[in-house]
């Protein structure tokens, strides 16, 4: 066994300026929500900033991480309640970790957990327990999550929620668990929990919270251990992503997802077609409804909390796509045209949708119905083959519901801009109001090396628009595997596409933080402007490269202008000139009256 | 003297995979528009790929460039038909080169140019010709400039066109000089062009047109020579910076001005406020209507194109910005409220702005209207502040019109997605669709070292809602000065903004781009992919580091989904099936016929 899970296997310790704090919703001590919060310069007379973390335990600095023995499993006392039967886990199978020789083999997470699974005739699902007006401690969480801790709204809240535009969403001013579940109950929201992923700090995807991002994470050839796969998790949580997909093959994937698994306090994702494709070799035309089934099953057991699952991909739908610039570009959507291509057949994942649900339901695996047929060039963006799947995801959607699953859909890709709202209006009617889960959209194609870019614009968009959760898209996009500084700057950029959407929807939270940074840099407050920051590192680096002495980190100036004329300084100036300037109010009535010609309405044209 | 002015000194040669080309217009042999091919890969079987090129002769492979004798002045004999005056250059004083002691003295470039100025009764401005009907050497050059320098109208160029969404813009699908002439004496578009900056290659800014940029440059306090100022300008137009602001304060920045301008293939903006200021020993209250006069006409016959003019902070709207976040940001406007503040007067801006426009005529020098009171943070957006000057921005543009001043308007700043809008639509009532050129607007406050991407989100919209420039934002914003890197990062950036703006509007040529790089990512034609992109330097590095060989340049496949299964690779296998495909079709209807159930079309939800 090659794994290092020492403690300084992965990156621990809190974001420069900030500390971990936990706080408990009323009456609910056992439940422990993790804030971040950011200590401000002593004159800045305020308390210290409370921002959402999606980092985990890995940033407390109290707390000792061991990835063997995994995250502390928070829910487990919650789950334990519901009437769950504890099952005998499925036996690990060779092709589950792509046959690799004993040699080669990466040992499982020693860390021990029950598996779970639903009892006939009771409830599992949040989707269920929502219906059936039961509130769920993860309800009770996420709504605490989403309010920041308050314990009730802020004043002036419906206020600035009024200042934006919403299209249609209803954020109300404070979120109770009872609106948590009524937006569950609707299918407006989900809350991705696998009850086999006990370790899970809860996150709510819907158009009336926060809007969310996913990061990406997966293996290369050349990983050579689990906390490795661990330490990519980490970092993409500690800059802010809210849910991780795994897209790794190959070996060793079963036992090096136990290991993300266990040691993930952020909702995990699969794309579980992937690891089918390895089992039977790589040759798509191979695959069968037996093995997919089984890897549904391994995935689950094991604790994944959404499966991509691309069943929108019909037959009929595959020569829509011969003649586009781009043909097909998601993987998963391009091995199920492949299959039904060589087969002649309609797609398995459609035509056994209904069990697929009936496994879903049995961990509450959330659907995330992919989008196989999404456009990989503007010119392809909204055309017949996209838009076929997206209704045919609307009809899946309604039957796993029916089935008591969460479900979100994904959506593109590469689209204009002038073509991004029409997908959101399109989704939100074909899918019932399903949460939207979009990749980017790409605003343009020709800049290769700076796509986080081209689909932040597209992101913060459809993001206002309604989208529930972006996808992030690294600098790497379209040329290779994004490494540790790619993973970071994608997270960064879709942070920023988030809370532009957040604060042109007018949520009530979204602009205290805007607010708070404006008045440290208006003070002169640097060391503030940086920790309010996304990423007070950069922050501070970039402002070090011009001014780096200490000195000027309290300095009343800053390098754009120098020290002789600060138009922030000025500003101040003008202020505590105001109880002069209300005498010049006074004055220019008096000049009007006058009829003097420094105030003369029109312009002095001669 | 310190200035090292060989051909070394500045970056020459094309970019990778291009060459400069030059294309008369029909009937025109004397007009020599450049353009840059990019060549493709064999396989492609397309002609080399012509984009429009901001880089002036720096990228011509058969140019020699001397910075001491400046670029070639390819507009002198288009100037010299037109009965301008030669006039005795202003004396150059002491306090123009920030009284630098003799022998700190940077020399002036020795180019020789003589000074023009308009003889009375004669036309001198873009705007003058244009509206008696003249059709100018600069309106026919920037016509077929933003044609590509297509002959005719290409063909579905009109269908390309109607896929967009204009809002109310007006782009024809082929741009003729009347079209240019037109749009200029309608006041909808200018060509800034000083008469003593013969070396311009002409640009038109208007919302009819492609969409443009502008980058800032500057010098520090530890500039050592004028050929590193003018590397900055190389620098910032070779990646694609249509204009270059030149916001040098301090010593020397008169004699380094003369080797900016001189060597200079665009229009050049300043804010001559900044050197009136230094004149003044930097304190505001002593700023003189008589030491800006006299700034103007030393920058004006120095040849600078546009001067930001920020005559709209008025008295009256100091009081505003008091209860404001960030109050003053505009490093022009706070000079300006700090002077009127201090004698209690209205603007001297605005009271001499008759005469101002009176210079700038002489010289066609065109007005960039400062936005003095823009906003620094999304809490002061659209204030009462900054749309009370908006609205005196509108008075003043007419008054410039009247005087044959060409106007374009400065907009903001610090703007939430879904304010937007409203100055876009607010910009164009007040000021009678004079081109708005934007700095951004930034969508968030809370991402200081990311500030490109919170501005390239806004700079995409509002690019997108009519704006005609944007002015780019680097990464360094708000917290120090640009680096070469930042520079790029930030042209490429704002590139992509402005293409996204122009794509969604519609523009006819817009798109063919975006699928000419489709094709080739398509194609596994990898150079082609790197070459058409804005960066390919950064795009081939990144694919390298994960398949560096040049083997894999040919590869079909890439490293995100490796040789096994690559989407499209079965997209290819797809096309190839057309034929069967099309065969499908048939059994499809077949099968319908027969009621199969592969292709019913209600989902199997069992």
């Amino acid at each position: 066994m090659n794994v290092q899970a020492k403690p300084a296997a992965v990156t621990t310790g809190p974001i420069i300026g900030s500390r971990k704090i936990y706080s408990s919703p009323a009456g609910h001590p056992d439940i422990e929500v993790p804030f971040r919060e950011i200590a401000l310069h002593p004159t800045a007379n305020e308390p210290p900033f409370r921002v959402y973390d999606t980092s985990g335990p890995y940033t407390d600095a109290t707390t000792t991480i061991d990835l063997t023995a995994g995250l502390n499993p928070i829910r487990s006392a919650w789950l334990a309640k519901r009437g769950l039967d504890v099952i005998a886990p499925r036996a690990v199978k060779p092709e589950d970790n792509g046959f690799v020789p004993v040699d080669k083999l990466v040992a499982p997470c020693p860390a021990e957990r029950q598996v779970l699974a639903a009892r006939d005739g009771t409830l599992v699902t949040q989707l269920e327990f929502a219906r059936a007006g039961i509130i769920t401690e993860e309800m009770i969480y996420v709504a605490h999550r989403e309010n920041h801790g308050r314990a009730e709204m802020a004043e002036g809240a419906e206020e600035r929620r009024a200042d934006g535009e919403d299209f249609g969403a209803s954020m109300p001013a404070f979120i109770t668990p009872e609106f948590v579940r009524s937006e569950i109950a609707s299918g407006r929201a989900i809350i991705p929990a696998n009850i086999n992923h006990p370790e899970l700090e809860p996150v709510i995807i819907g158009r009336n919270f926060l809007v969310k991002i996913n990061a990406n994470i997966g293996n290369s050839a050349v990983t050579s251990s689990a906390a490795e796969e661990v330490e990519k998790l980490v970092w993409a949580i500690r800059w802010g992503g809210d849910t991780v997909m795994d897209l790794s093959t190959g070996r060793n994937i079963h036992n090096i997802r136990s290991w993300i698994m266990r040691n993930a306090p952020v909702p995990i994702g699969t794309v579980p077609i992937y690891q089918a494709l390895e089992k039977v070799g790589g040759d798509p035309d191979k695959l069968t409804w037996e093995v997919f089934k089984d890897t549904l099953i391994e995935q689950a057991e094991q604790g994944v909390d959404y499966f991509t699952i691309h069943a929108g991909v019909r037959l009929a739908y595959v020569p829509l796509t011969a003649r586009r610039t781009t043909g097909i570009v998601s993987r998963g959507g391009s091995i199920m045209a492949r299959w039904c291509l060589a087969h002649h057949r309609e797609s398995f994942l459609y035509e056994h949708f209904g069990e697929i649900c009936d496994i879903m339901r049995k961990y509450d695996v959330s659907f995330s119905l992919g989008d196989g047929l999404r456009p990989g060039s503007n010119a392809d963006a909204n055309d017949a083959a996209q838009f076929a799947e997206l209704e045919t995801l609307g009809e899946l959607t309604k039957i796993a519901w029916a089935k008591g699953c969460q479900v979100m859909i994904e959506g593109p890709g590469h689209v204009p801009m002038h073509k991004i709202k029409i997908n959101m209006d399109k989704q939100l009617r074909e899918c019932g109001e399903a949460p939207f889960y979009t990749l980017g959209p790409l605003t343009t194609d020709i800049a290769p090396g700076y796509d986080h870019i081209t689909s932040a614009i597209g992101a913060a968009m459809i993001g206002w628009f309604g989208t529930a959760m972006l996808c992030y898209v690294t600098p790497k996009e379209h040329l290779g595997l994004p490494n540790r500084d790619d993973v970071k700057v994608g997270v960064i950029t879709y942070r920023i596409a988030a809370h532009a959407a957040d604060l042109a929807k007018g949520h009530p939270l979204a602009q205290l933080r805007d607010a708070a940074i404006s008045r440290a840099r208006f003070e002169f407050r640097w060391e503030d402007q940086f920790n309010l920051g996304l990423d007070p590192d950069t922050a501070r680096q970039y402002h070090d490269e011009t001014m780096p002495k200490e000195a000027h980190k309290v300095a009343h100036f800053c390098s754009m202008c120098g020290p002789k004329f600060c138009s922030m300084k000025i500003s101040h100036d003008i202020r505590k000139d105001s109880e002069r300037m209300a005498g010049m109010e006074t004055m220019k009535e008096t000049f009007k009256a006058k009829g003097s010609a420094l105030y003369v309405p029109e312009p002095a044209g001669d």
